[in-house]
């Protein structure tokens, strides 16, 4: 399987790092192989070759902060667009891993439109484009036989769209409740322990939980953004940013952290959605709530189902390696599809 | 897809039902279809059909405790045995639903390795078999290009196998550690409410959670099946009963219960294995591990990973609709697999 990267951050190296060091594993136990023949970036340049770059010198260069230390190889091309990528037409699949606009999913939208229109799978860690056009992105995709993915848009690695597409295949989901932002889970986590709020945050910020602008984390956006995709995805929702009542957690005190848990209850910042629409809201929880328990930046939802009713999946909600395994969970749900085993 | 089942009890019935309401909408949202072609009972008697059985007429006679009730139909033969209906030879997979026997896996043993060598898919909510001799039929199906299958094994539809099959196809699972037994977990939840044990117990009895003699579920044998089988099956571990250190839940007092509640704690009786081996005790669990929230008869397995960490899935342990629901989504992962879609 032939791969175009755009974007080549910490998911993106993660992805490539796995390839890197479970190929042989791969190859044997699920008779997968990939070559990543295209690297686009903003700030290190882009790199193509036909028959893949090499994995260990690309990691380097990136580590390295520029392409321009890769290595000259027979075929290599240095400084190409995505477009012009595309329009080579080798890649089996472009992996969107660029960093996400919740405004405008822009310039990622146009590279997704413009890779399925090529005829390539569609693999995204990039939340916007399923964000804000996850229908028209899947109705294009199923029009010309091919996967639009998005495993590493939510929960990280931790398989959430692959559990209803196969594993909840036979069974309605009707909706989708958890703790998607692993930011604020971290800090309220904290928060419970005595530190306040702004400690908290700062500590998010050094351990790479939070941006360094936290607004999209702390006031809900990163969450509702999430929950969006969750519900487009899982149940076939119809749903826009305009159908979700958004807040976070910037209004809950210490004393609120403290009267909750005098009454045997936990904050949680609760994003959930139905067909209908949906919220993003610091709810109160009682501990025998399974999201309850569910602490620091661990992250978790639970479907409600027709068939085996409430199933509550949890794990890491980020983090290079747990994110970059989605990518591959996602290719590999692409191999299974296309028979290519 | 036509079908043999081995066994029309709870399960059994459970699966009927879901294939009779939802078959519109199997066909349409999964393109599958099924016949139940042979029904084989040790207490109501036997009907095969090659066109297919009538599934209300046939739910109507179990409930009535008999097929001698159920209509005659052209075509329609009674009394036949499972052998007769695997000769026979026209059904696509066998589905054994029969009585779990934990000593010999008989007679439902034998049925297998019979349908399998007769180029039948299996798919098994007994959990004898597959504790006793998962190697032995995974291999032979395997050989024959065909599936075995026993998702309703384990907490009943809770998507255990199916996660680790194909939503972490590209991670290793290096161990599973869960609460898979329902009754023991009911009891100790109710125990910690102040309820005694033989309170507790008659309880679970009433509610159908505990079978009348209740030794299986309480002295631990029930979740050493069942953590066996995961192992076998998600890990490929060689394990037999005999690698396992199993206990139960009787030698637990109220004053245990008071004094790891008094410590911030809580039992569960845990289920654990890795590939070199397993155990199952009634254990102190810390509020914060995702295992201590699960109350009630839910079930839950952590299953840790090598690319994503911990993976918690939560859901129902058992139930009519519940594991008649994971029969169905082995026949569509099965239906996947051969891509009949």
């Amino acid at each position: 399987m032939k791969l175009i990267l755009v974007g080549f951050g910490v998911v993106g190296q993660g992805f490539a790092e796995i390839l890197r060091d479970k190929a042989a594993e791969l190859k044997r136990s699920q008779g997968f192989a990939a070559a990543i023949i295209g690297v686009v970036t903003a700030s290190k340049g882009a790199l193509y070759r036909s028959d893949g770059l090499d994995l260990p010198a690309l990691l380097e260069a990136a580590g390295d902060g520029s392409f321009a230390l890769y290595p000259d190889q027979p075929g290599l091309r240095r400084g190409w667009g995505a477009e012009d990528m595309i329009a080579a037409g080798e890649a089996d699949a472009l992996v969107e891993v660029s960093p996400t606009n919740l405004e405008t999913a822009q310039p990622a939208l146009d590279i997704c439109k413009r890779a399925l229109d090529a005829g390539m799978h569609l693999v995204l860690a990039n939340k916007g484009p399923v964000a804000l056009d996850y229908a028209n992105l899947q109705a294009k995709a199923r029009a010309k036989g091919l996967q639009m993915r998005c495993e590493a848009t939510v929960m990280a690695g931790t398989p959430t769209m692959q559990l209803a597409d196969e594993a909840l295949a036979g069974c309605e989901i009707l909706s989708a409740r958890g703790i998607l932002n692993g930011t604020t889970n971290y800090i309220l986590t904290q928060m419970e322990s005595g530190m306040p709020y702004e400690s908290a945050l700062t500590q998010a910020q050094e351990l790479g939980y939070a941006e360094t602008d936290p607004t999209g984390d702390v006031e809900g956006w990163d969450a509702a953004g999430k929950v969006l995709i969750l519900a487009n995805a899982l149940f076939g929702a119809a749903l826009t940013m305009d159908d979700l009542d958004v807040s976070g957690i910037t209004q809950i005190s210490a004393a609120d952290i403290a009267d909750a848990q005098a009454a045997g209850c936990r904050y949680k910042l609760i994003a959930g959605a139905t067909a209908e629409g949906g919220m993003v809201k610091a709810t109160r929880l009682p501990l025998a709530d399974p999201l309850a328990g569910v602490g620091g930046s661990t992250n978790a939802v639970t479907l409600e189902t027709d068939l085996l009713g409430d199933i509550t999946l949890i794990g890491a909600g980020a983090g290079k390696r747990e994110t970059g395994a989605a990518i591959l969970s996602d290719l590999l749900a692409i191999q299974r599809a296309a028979g290519l085993t």
